[in-house]
């Protein structure tokens, strides 16, 4: 039920970041959240509107019209089913945790600019993050004052209420004293009212929005009229008529998906990314099953766009709330839909009455804990470098489109891996057998693959060349190799040959053994005993 | 000498595959092969113009003309030159030897089918490579037959010769036996001949040519009047006056760099793959500067490109003749230079005469060989997986654009890279102590990062709620980790103290553990020491 409540007003102002009419944010909340009970392998993903995914909806079908978005819910959730067939889940595992993380503080960060100027009641331009701020510091002016004082009360109560929501609610106390039936209950309704916040504030602010308007003398902009009464269940539109002028033209799906570009592709992923995040954050020592969440969110996608919903996924805010009011099984859904479907039934027409400012509160309230500042310091402390892509992703999502930001943090990250696997770290020690022989030994770290094999041939020449000596590699961490590291190795052995100094590899995996063997090189001494490699290395001194 | 005498007839051919007039080809051997001569590093890379690179140039000039040509050959230069100094030349790296073998392939049958219409003297149109062979398969009765004849006599001369390149030279025969002077004396007239068969075979057909066309009657095509004289030394044409009808246009540095697009990237990256390639080929165990080698010929394009001449590289075909001529420094590019240059103010009248199936068969006997067919077995026997990107890199590069082609091979070599980055090799063993206690022992292959870290943590998790025994992860070979590993290891750690399950960290490597500190985990045990671990798995089965 909390979920409900704090759904409702949550799903009217994701679809004004949508750019879709109001009701859009509510049939998006009932139908897949109903269907997630079912094939949701999750207990605590709400599905239905969140930030991001609207925010990229909005940012794929700009100003074009609800018809898009439907048609989009659609593409999306068959993106999303053909992913989950094909067994692409693992795509999710290249998005790392700072990535993410930079990701996710730039929506926030994005939509609570979006949100500013309802909050003042200015008119505002610009779309880009910089372009919008300067925008607003210019028409500064124009604050409509009872906007601004509403909408500043509102986020400072939804603030102060949000800290009751982290009152404990067992029935012993953290001393192991049992608490009275009072106390419990108490907590208990302070804990209520806290969580369904957003609720209580948007019934508080609409009755205050219909008393003014039923005096004549409006202080404050209101969200206007919001169609009550359930969608339509219909296909979704493959093609529509729109009106230009006098004339009416015909828009078919090959220029509405040609229009959407990229979107088809980016809106699944990032749903699918926030929803396997939450998946994550509260599996608590279970494994999870990333193909069947990206089967059921696809089927979810798919039915909603049956009734006019925009595309959706399991929302990181109401996840919280979900599973801090206890949540057990998937099956808690069925308390939101119903809340939802119960709604759009009875209670649209005192929609109208929402202030724009407190929807914006609501919204800002729900953001501003999306900004991942606390993650740079423990990020700080165990790997600096990590900051890197994270810090890169963040600054990219803000100055530029957010699929390329994205798309740039992750090419980034992807970076890091190529340059670990081209850049191996190799030791070289002289050494000396028992019997007083000295050699060199050098050891690779890890795997020998194409990027990396002419680095390590010419470590191997430089050190081999510059002391005379026997050289014996090992191999005990060369767990791979290709088909470039085997043509190096036949080329360094016929080298070693040809300056008559020994080259003995010790040690080296079965696997790699059959990969360099394939070339079959001349004079490629391979050794898995110590004692049998001192001996070598003995007999060959002599023979110098 | 004998580079002088291939470069001359291979120039006018690689000029022909540029599409620019004929003597733009010698204009583009000799300034930059002498420069080559001071700045380069490798005494085998005979600079002028090559296969890919010269097919390349078509692809990214179209039929825009020399002026753009030259154009291309400054930008190259400047890139190649920039690369240097940013210390680009690690991309080299990441071309593996498989998509190159299969590039190179792809080239050699473009330009093969790309002579054949020279060669047989039919029209062929189409630029793809099925589309060619279908038109010269439908155009195939217009062959002109002496043309057909010379070009197939041509070819088989040329690859007979061949053979003679490989007699040795040396004063002792392979029993030791010193030859006489009349054997050595023979072989070296052989082996000249055989060197500098292009050079015989364009002169005697050149000598054909002038024959008919005095008697007023030639049977095969000529390649016509090629102008003579050294090139004016001019500024590269940052822009150029075109005539269209009676108007005089002019067209800007803008508008010329717009039409070559993302050639002048591809471009100067192809000429210094090759480039380093031969500098591999022949290094005989010393090592390769490769910023040395992107400066020098970056270098060598620029001023190039001040003689009108084309993009240019180190080529593979001359590298060889070079090589086994017997080259100790990039000194003898001062011979070929200055052949080219005494074939540009003397010989160019001469030249008109050669037919263009002559020129044909010299193309396609040098690029013949290119297709590397060779290297399909060691690469079957060594590693089978490396095929893909070789076979995929070929037939991407005949059915797409060149460009889009090796991207597309190197693509799919990175994925293999970071599929080995997330899905680690991890065994499990369940071992008992010496005093008869069970335990699981867990050993990842290699590094923690972000792609594999769920994957891990989804083992480690089923392994250890099937079997409740005490779990020891074994570290030795995870050389590195990030942030997003350091998480992982503090949930992993917080699961198994919350189901009173032992999790012991063996043998980290000190490195490792402090990205892992610095999340300061929970229960978080190192262990070092071999019998501190067992006594620490003895004490733990005494308290369960």
């Amino acid at each position: 039920m909390t979920v409900g409540l704090t759904v409702i007003p949550q799903s009217l102002a994701y679809a004004s970041i949508a750019h879709v009419p109001l009701q859009y944010g509510l049939y998006t909340s009932f139908l897949g959240c109903l269907i997630y009970i079912f094939i949701g392998s999750s207990k605590d993903v709400p599905f239905g509107p969140t930030a991001i995914v609207s925010l990229m909806t909005y940012r794929t079908i700009c100003e074009y019209g609800p018809e898009y978005a439907v048609l989009l819910s659609f593409l999306t959730g068959a993106t999303q089913f053909v992913m989950g067939i094909l067994g692409l889940s693992f795509m999710i595992d290249f998005v790392s945790g700072p990535v993410a993380s930079g990701f996710t503080s730039a929506v926030a960060l994005i939509i609570l600019t979006s949100q500013v100027k309802d909050l003042l009641g200015i008119p505002v331009t610009g779309t880009v993050f910089i372009e919008t701020w300067s925008s607003i510091f210019r028409n500064i002016h124009y604050t409509r004052f009872w906007d601004a004082v509403l909408g500043t009360v509102c986020i400072t109560s939804l603030l102060t209420l949000r800290i009751g929501s982290k009152i404990p609610l067992s029935a012993i106390d953290k001393n192991g004293v049992k608490r009275t039936k009072f106390h419990i209950w108490g907590s208990r309704f302070l804990w209520f009212i806290s969580t369904s916040r957003n609720a209580i504030l948007v019934v508080i602010c609409g009755y205050m929005g219909y008393y003014f308007f039923e005096k004549g003398n409006v202080p404050f902009t209101l969200i206007g009229y919001v169609p009550g009464g359930l969608p339509q269940v219909q296909i979704p539109p493959f093609g529509y008529e729109k009106k230009e002028g006098n004339k009416t033209v015909y828009i078919g799906l090959y220029e509405m998906v040609s229009t959407m570009g990229s979107g088809i592709v980016v809106v699944p992923i990032l749903g699918l990314l926030e929803n396997i995040a939450i998946c994550k954050a509260f599996a608590h020592g279970k494994t999870i099953d990333s193909t069947q969440e990206f089967l059921a969110i696809g089927v979810c996608n798919i039915a909603n766009s049956f009734v006019q919903s925009f595309p959706a996924s399991g929302s990181v805010s109401r996840s919280a709330v979900q599973h801090f009011s206890g949540s057990r099984t998937p099956l808690c859904g069925l308390y939101t839909g119903t809340i939802v479907i119960l709604a759009l039934i009875w209670f649209t027409p005192c929609f109208r009455f929402i202030p724009r400012a407190t929807l914006a509160s609501v919204l800002i309230a729900a953001v501003i804990f999306m900004v991942e500042v606390k993650v740079i310091k423990p990020m700080w402390r165990s790997k600096k470098k990590d900051l890197i892509p994270g810090l890169g992703t963040f600054i990219a999502c803000l100055a530029l489109p957010l699929e390329i930001g994205i798309f740039l943090g992750v090419g980034i990250n992807l970076l890091f891996i190529l340059h670990q696997a081209a850049r191996p770290k190799i030791t070289v020690e002289q050494l000396k057998t028992i019997k007083g022989i000295d050699y060199l030994m050098i050891t690779p770290d890890r795997c020998l693959i194409f990027p990396s094999v002419d680095y390590v041939r010419n470590l191997v020449t430089k050190h081999s060349c510059k002391k005379k000596l026997p050289v014996v590699i090992d191999c005990s961490h060369i767990y791979c190799a290709d088909y470039s590291a085997a043509c190096i190795i036949e080329v360094l052995t016929t080298d070693f040959s040809s300056r008559n100094q020994l080259l003995i590899f010790y040690n080296l995996k079965p696997s790699v053994n059959a990969v360099f063997e394939g070339l079959s090189p001349k004079d490629f001494v391979v050794v898995y005993d110590k004692e049998i490699l001192q001996e070598m290395l003995r007999s060959e001194s002599l023979v110098i």
